[in-house]
């Protein structure tokens, strides 16, 4: 029966320690460098040959360098003899180039695809893409996971949490995702409906539902400088509401983010670990929840050959 | 008669401005910056609907993103409907990784062959790659610039160094390449030959030829930390060398170099200007030759469908 290793890469050696941990395995050893030209210079330590190999990596920032580790190791796995290369991406950067906006635009999301899967990847194992249209970029089978019943796990711990609560979606594109996160936690939904009345004048926030006196929960598949979510919780906050609080599968926290979370009326934003968050950037009001065991559970499964269907992850919740 | 336009990135507008002016077109308006988070966003801002494009970019350091940024180019290209994609790639990065030298190494250099063709590239245009095997990563055509002619017009242009010249390879892999240059200013060649004399002893260096009262002139593709160099003008010196000049193609200059060299016993160093030189590592040593002319006469033939053979080279000396 061929082995499964999984490996670490450089952007979230905390996560794949606890998979690996999770899956109880250990971790493979690899080294990764650079040279002082800043070429990337990678060395796999132990033998892989026949084994189905995971390799866990976020493209976070710095995105470029990112991936392409990834695509070295994965030069390097195929030429050492890998039976499959399996890549965990626990977030899938330069997704929200997905489509061509404007004229003569690229649509890198499609590119990456392509780089990771011409460079030799089976399969791609990843969380709550920025749209889920991204699996369609792949020939190669893509299981997609999702971060709401996991953040619905918090919430349903926090027993404060359980009555007067309502799922906000900070905008019309991610009614989906709170309703989710409201299914599990059983919770109505609000949305904030931002329109600009005429050009040039300030953007104005209506609420469509009730937040009065209410704990309200805005969800969003990323935080990146954290405008919207901040002006959003300050929409909600003149609307009467009791309590804000926020969270997101993906802390991406680049710019101003964490000055505007620090500022502003948010109580706690609830992320996971897909992205390693630096020490720098924690705050009192960032609470981290693990992906590990719901990515251990899937690689379990897929080496195993069985199922990682959505329904599954209801055991997390 | 389908039009030719020129792009530059961001590696190295100077010699793109310089081509252009040489090739007599005006550069393409583009801009190309990054989001917040560091991701690379690119817009092309005029039509290139049916054109010939050619893309000017050097992938030196920082390499991962001069490399990502050239990828998401050649997309946003394709998708704009180029009628042929041209890559100009003064260096090609990450090409010492050209081969396995231990097991379970990558062979980097391949996977960047491969994702340049696979973004889309139609053909390629590049100067002293490492070693010229690199042409038969790719399946699209590549054209291959020597430097040395270049580099020889330089010294033929300097009469002090008409007369008791030598050209020096600094090892045993660089002997053609001293010989091509030794052949343009019709000089002999001597070679450092380095051994270990046992195992944790410092090298030795022997000299194969004849250098004292000479001027030596070394002559590698690369200089990056700049060790090799100046450790063998060093060399040449103790054997009585006259002076000792030193010339290459590609100024990588990484880490320790611009101290090595600002206090070696090298009296001149020629390089080009296939990687750009940063305000703060210009030295009084340094003198650049520019390839523009030289790259912007491929770019011509390309276009009107004549060969770039190396014979053509000649006229530059
Ligand atoms: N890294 C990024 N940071 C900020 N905005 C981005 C980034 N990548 C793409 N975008 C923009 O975000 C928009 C897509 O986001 P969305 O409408 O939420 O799918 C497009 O207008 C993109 O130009
Ligand atoms: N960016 C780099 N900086 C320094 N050494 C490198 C770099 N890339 C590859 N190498 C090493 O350089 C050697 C190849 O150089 P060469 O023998 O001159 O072809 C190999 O041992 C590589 O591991």
């Amino acid at each position: 029966d061929p082995k499964l290793k999984i490996f670490s890469l450089s952007s979230n050696r905390p996560l794949a320690e606890k998979i690996a941990a999770d899956v109880g395995v250990e971790l493979g050893t690899l080294s990764s460098s650079q040279f002082s030209d800043g070429e990337i210079k990678i060395n796999i330590d132990e033998s892989i040959r026949g084994c189905h190999v995971y390799v866990i990596q976020s493209t976070s920032s710095p995105v470029n360098d990112h991936l392409m580790e990834l695509l070295i190791m994965i030069d390097a796995l195929k030429r050492a003899s890998a039976k499959t290369i399996n890549i965990v991406l626990p977030y899938y950067g330069y997704a929200r180039q997905d489509r061509k906006a404007q004229s003569r635009e690229p649509i890198t999301a499609k590119l990456v695809a392509n780089m990771i899967t011409q460079a030799g990847a089976d399969r791609l194992l990843t969380l709550d893409m920025h749209a889920p249209q991204i699996q369609g970029f792949f020939d190669i089978p893509v299981d997609h996971l999702l971060g709401a019943p996991l953040l619905a796990s918090y919430f349903l711990d926090h027993e404060v949490l359980h009555d007067d609560v309502v799922v906000v979606s900070p905008d019309h594109g991610g009614v989906t995702r709170a309703r989710k996160l409201a299914e599990f936690i059983k919770a109505p939904i609000a949305i904030i409906d931002k329109r600009r009345p005429k050009a040039n004048v300030a953007e104005v926030m209506n609420i469509i539902g009730n937040v009065e006196g209410k704990k309200c929960i805005l969800i969003d598949d990323m935080i990146d400088t954290a405008g919207t979510i901040t002006l959003a919780a300050q929409a909600l906050q003149d609307a009467g509401a009791l309590d804000v609080y926020a969270c997101c599968t993906h802390a991406v926290l680049s710019g101003p983010a964490m000055d505007r979370i620090n500022n502003s009326v948010i109580k706690e934003l609830i992320v996971t670990d897909s992205i390693n968050i630096p020490a720098e950037k924690v705050s009192d009001k960032i609470v981290q929840v693990s992906v590990s065991q719901l990515i251990a559970e899937a690689i379990k499964r897929i080496h195993e050959n069985r199922s990682v269907s959505p329904l599954f992850q209801e055991k997390f919740v």
